[in-house]
């Protein structure tokens, strides 16, 4: 991840825990281990302060430092956090049978993601009972301007966010369809954000079109996504249609499970637009 | 939770990221909301900090606030992190056909779980394909003085780690065969210690009675324990020594699968001893 200077911590502006907060963001799936000194650079903070800061995470096992090759990565305090968060107030949970009636009802396979700085993060899937279908790697980061679970929750979340991510990010060509461009990806997300649900036809593997729509929270924001990864070859228009529909109930249903507002599902972007 | 006056945070003596970790650690699976007040009571810390924590914390989505009650909880960021974590560097997915190989072994229910502050939280169950096994509720924290799995943590884990723990208990009958003094606790963490796994007969639940293992990371530090937890009334001397063996080697299989010494299961506190 390289950040653009504005985005670099100078001096002592940010508070402790911003900074710790900050540098936990770097552990992503593609670049889960960090050299001291690689991070201290890619964060534009010094040294010194980044390992003060990740011995404090380290020792409650927020991180840990491999014996060896001394880079650090995320400890199991995380599993067990998660695992206090899954058990008390289900997300996973929650979602999964709504990802299982999806995938039945769209013979597709089906996946939730919650956002990740640059990327979306799979945390549930569902496979369609059905010979051919799309494999969704569940450690594979997914681009937020090339995947329709990107789209849709850039497109829905606060103009803050969208506008900090949009300049951290560096386009490039999964495919020969992947938007390269920052007006192509802001026009998109101006249509998602229209539509209320995004579609993303091989963008970012060949044959797959991804149809998503966002999940909201009680505070009417967008909380995960909510996606069919369809056989691109086998969609036609009165079958995408189908989809549109079925993923569009699917989120509806999951918002209503975690307690948010289904009739604000255009969300804090549309409330932002309105006022 | 409630500490003893020498665990509270007095003054600015703890470092700003320090004080947000010792803050994350309230949230347990029978303590998983708290009000603000409630928390800076709890952790000796003054209001406007804990607030200033917290807002930090739910900025990235660690915590989150719920609209109406105004009570605090973890955030979706820590699922996020638990799903990156494993991804990259598994614990569970590694765990798992350990703990299958041992329900199937034993006959009965094995469980794996990570150390937190004053009770183990389970991350991965297997059953067995019997009719009659014990059920281990996933959301349920098992007390460490009550249980095989954290008395088998603890007789492994860092002095400092056990007194600040011991210091921590309030000892509470869940049976009539619950450790309920000090000195029974650490008598019981020396035998554990001295043999290298732990049995603890209806100390937690009647007619269960659990037995475990640790399992060590490349440090030689204790990571988490493996337990099968057995239906005490058709425990015989003789299938406990053959369910001890079983749970002894699903440990040691464990701590090689996570890149773990075999040859120092004993672990850091035997090293401590031996110096």
């Amino acid at each position: 991840m390289t950040l653009p200077a504005t985005e670099k911590v100078t001096g002592g502006s940010m508070k402790t825990i911003d900074k710790a907060l900050f540098l936990l963001d770097f552990f992503l799936p593609d670049t889960p281990e960090w050299r001291l000194s690689d991070m201290a650079r890619a964060a534009g903070m010094d040294k010194v302060t980044v390992m003060r800061i990740l011995k404090s995470l380290a020792m409650k096992g927020i991180v840990e430092q491999h014996p060896e090759t001394k880079k650090y990565r995320l400890g199991t305090a995380v599993l067990r956090l998660a695992r206090i968060r899954e058990a008390c107030f289900p997300v996973v949970a929650v979602l999964h049978p709504v990802l299982e009636w999806l995938a039945s009802e769209t013979g597709e396979t089906t996946h939730a993601c919650l956002f990740s700085g640059s990327s979306m993060t799979t945390i549930a899937i569902a496979e369609p009972n059905r010979a051919t279908r799309v494999f969704v790697d569940p450690a594979q980061p997914l681009p937020v301007y090339a995947t329709a679970s990107g789209l849709s929750y850039l497109a829905h979340a606060r103009d803050a966010v969208v506008e900090e991510t949009l300049a951290r990010l560096t386009l490039r060509a999964y495919s020969g369809h992947t938007p390269v461009d920052m007006g192509t990806v802001r026009a998109s997300l101006k249509v998602v954000q229209e539509r209320g649900y995004a579609i993303s036809s091989r963008t970012f593997e060949e044959d797959t079109t991804g149809i998503a729509a966002p999940v909201f929270d009680w505070h009417g924001n967008v909380l995960a996504t909510i996606a069919a990864a369809c056989v691109a070859s086998r969609l036609t228009k009165e079958v995408e249609a189908r989809i549109v529909a079925a993923v569009r109930q699917a989120a509806a249903d999951a918002t209503r499970a975690m307690g948010g507002d289904v009739t604000r599902t255009s969300g804090k972007r549309q409330q932002e637009m309105n006022a």
